[in-house]
């Protein structure tokens, strides 16, 4: 495909090719009664084969369909479309001051014109300046401290980015944004929760699932959701901001040890697991979803806890594993494994004396299920006795992600295996939830009088 | 709490305690104007305490609840629930044929009295006398060919099940029902998906969220689902009939390569990923839910591809994940690795020189995601670019237990490593969705013509 009209296919191709125009250039788009113009930006693989994108002088982007009487008319040569962030919108000193930490991520990002890949490039300012609203909602400072794929974050950026929203924290803002690549975002959410206790305000994380410069982009609306719950939700927690649905509507803040992405691509990839998100944002008011919450406090004092001991690992088992995996992490160093079993949380009986072996070497095993959804129960089926038997502790309905985050930070508060195995199975901030909500619609509770 | 009346709590161990039975005692509950009388038997950890559970004559199990006006009168001394299968019905040799053949798992279990964990026992033939309707769909011969916790299952039990299975379809059989344990059905699903080829009837795997012996069982409804579609669904294919809600009415069949444990106790917890379900039985009828299927044709002559390499590992990604787990199992010797990345298909980049060791290894390498819906998409970002120029390749939308099964029989059928590779990333089975269910309702296809 020509790196002319990178992205575009079909019907959209087709007319792009008759109008002579390449990306970049200055286009005009007529269609029925309606003109637009802007400037030609390149699609993603994702595209479909029917919209002409283009960047229109707010800045925006819009997708026009093609039909069969739409016309293009190329009205100016070729340039990059313009990124420079305008001067700064004044700053209205009344409004609440909300800190937007950015660590990189499609939210900060945009294709590259060379390669058709998008990278993490954008500022935080850059990503205030896309989005004026922003000035009505707070006062906004910028940091920022990463700019990374979030695949590539580590438990020492974790450590990082606690210390640095708890700055901002110390030096009295209303609220943190942290803007984050979406891949591992569940995991930093989980972090910062363990890591940031006693919040006097809230701290939000967003993302984008589709960069700012495309016509599908979440990136707006999502900022837009995470700047006003951190100037003005009544809630002091960590909590993630994506969208609710595919459309263009609300945002959900979910709770950041409750949270997952679930799908590759879509825009409302992220979902509350087995709880239900703190709050929404919709039509700029914010609704709470639960009355189980900390209220914010400008009087309650952070407490700073940082500590993540990286000689953790993650096994998800699977039919046949080796149990060599398990030894292999042993004998390695390695102080924590989170084993994510099948159902109820098992594993093959061949995995059962290497898991004892670690245990013997003052090893934490804990136990997660790979169905995602429930809740681990280690007493119903002889293999989960047995493993209980021997020392594996059963997390409940914690996710396995937070599980992994958790069991970091739990070896990394308490030197005694004992405290730290204490502080895993403690429910800190919402990781357990007491009775989960898929749980509590199974049939056991609303049995009828007849069942075979 | 007592063996003798294990599992109760609440208002109804109240009760119970008030009337002096035990478990294995024959009762009478009086309450409101019905009379129910049976065997008490024990309850799960799970249940509630509200309901008494007792074993009818008929062998269903019954869930009474206890409320103020409810009476319990123990009626005959304790003896143990009588499960010698009575004498096998008449068989009606003009209906079809089916197979049963049981691998274990809940539902062929029972609570085991001893230690109230459930255990693998009952045979096929057990099965069958427990449901009498069988008899009114199908002439069902049974084999017990293993009795195993599916989560012991290992790709040399794949090898077996597919062999006895295409034994029973030689033999003549109309349908073959597959008796597992849910924990790995998924994985069982693709393997006969992938090792029964050119199937001429169906093969219908089916379990049970809860063993037949407890108030809310879903076995009776799945097996009577599964013997429906084995005897006369119109497609012959490798397919998972399980609940589709957590209410008695309908069955889902799942597409054998699409189907995933989604959570630990419902009766609902398999859902087909990325794709539509084949059909689905309800009210006695199959109810198709594609049209591109392979139809039931007995002049098609099987092909039976049995072999799996076990050397092939599933490694999931986490936030700092240490790169020597991919070197570990290449001196183990292992010939393929299915890597669970991130969103679009994701490690990071200190994965890179590992991966770049196990390709020049000649270690097929295939990533999917741990998002579970969606499609791995690796030309967006530069690393996953990066990932394909080393030579991962991408698997679509296809589940990750599905392509570590797929990966081990490429490599079971394929001594050369390109004619593996092709084998993989051909679809065979339906295990690839042209473009996937969730994925068109992305707005990227909908979109109106503004967005920002």
């Amino acid at each position: 495909m020509s790196e002319k009209l990178l992205g575009y296919k079909g019907k959209a191709l087709d007319v792009l090719l008759d109008s002579k125009a390449e990306v970049g250039d200055l286009i005009r788009i007529t269609k029925d009664e309606s003109t637009y113009e802007g400037i030609l930006i390149p699609r993603s693989e994702l595209g479909d084969d029917k919209h002409v994108v283009i960047k229109i002088k707010s800045g925006y982007n819009v997708g026009v369909e093609v039909t069969s009487i739409t016309k293009i008319t190329k009205i100016g040569a070729k340039r990059r479309p313009a990124f420079t962030p305008p001067d700064l919108p004044e700053q209205n000193r009344s409004l609440p001051k909300v800190t937007i930490v950015s660590t990189g991520g499609t939210i900060a990002s945009r294709v590259d014109y060379r390669t058709g890949a998008v990278r993490p490039a954008i500022s935080a300012r850059d990503l205030y300046s896309i989005v004026p609203e922003l000035s009505n909602l707070a006062m906004v400072d910028t940091e920022i401290l990463f700019s990374v794929f979030s695949e590539d974050l580590t438990p020492k950026h974790w450590i990082k980015t606690a210390e640095t929203v708890a700055k901002h924290i110390l030096n009295g803002t209303d609220g943190v944004v942290v803007t984050h690549g979406t891949d591992t975002m569940g995991y930093t959410a989980a972090a910062l929760s363990f890591a940031l206790q006693n919040l006097p305000v809230p701290v939000i994380i967003v993302g984008a699932q589709r960069s700012e410069d495309r016509p599908s982009s979440d990136a707006a609306l999502n900022l837009v959701g995470a700047v006003l719950a951190a100037s003005k939700a009544p809630f002091a927690e960590v909590a993630v901001a994506m969208h609710e649905s595919v459309s263009d509507e609300a945002v959900v803040l979910h709770r950041g040890t409750k949270v997952r992405k679930l799908h590759t691509s879509r825009r409302d990839a992220f979902k509350t697991v087995n709880a239900q998100p703190v709050a929404k944002v919709s039509n700029g008011q914010i609704v709470m979803l639960t009355e189980n919450y900390q209220p914010r406090s400008k009087e309650r004092k952070l407490v700073l806890k940082p500590e993540f001991e990286e000689k953790v690992a993650l096994i998800k088992f699977y039919p046949g594993m080796n149990p060599k995996v398990i030894d292999w992490h042993v004998e390695a160093g390695y102080k924590g494994i989170v084993l994510e079993g099948t159902g109820l949380g098992h594993v093959r009986q061949e995995c059962f004396s290497s898991i004892k072996r670690a245990v013997g070497n003052n090893v934490i095993v804990a136990m997660t299920s790979q169905c995602i959804w429930g809740r681990v129960n280690m007493n119903v089926y002889t293999n989960g006795r047995d493993l209980v038997a021997m020392g594996v502790i059963p997390l409940q309905d914690m996710l396995t992600e937070t599980a992994l985050v958790k069991l970091m930070w739990s070896l990394g508060q308490k030197q005694d295996i004992d405290e730290a195995k204490k502080l895993l199975t403690t429910n800190l901030v919402h990781e357990i939830s007491e009775r989960s909500i898929e749980q509590s619609k199974s049939p056991d509770t609303k049995q009828t009088q007849k069942e075979t």
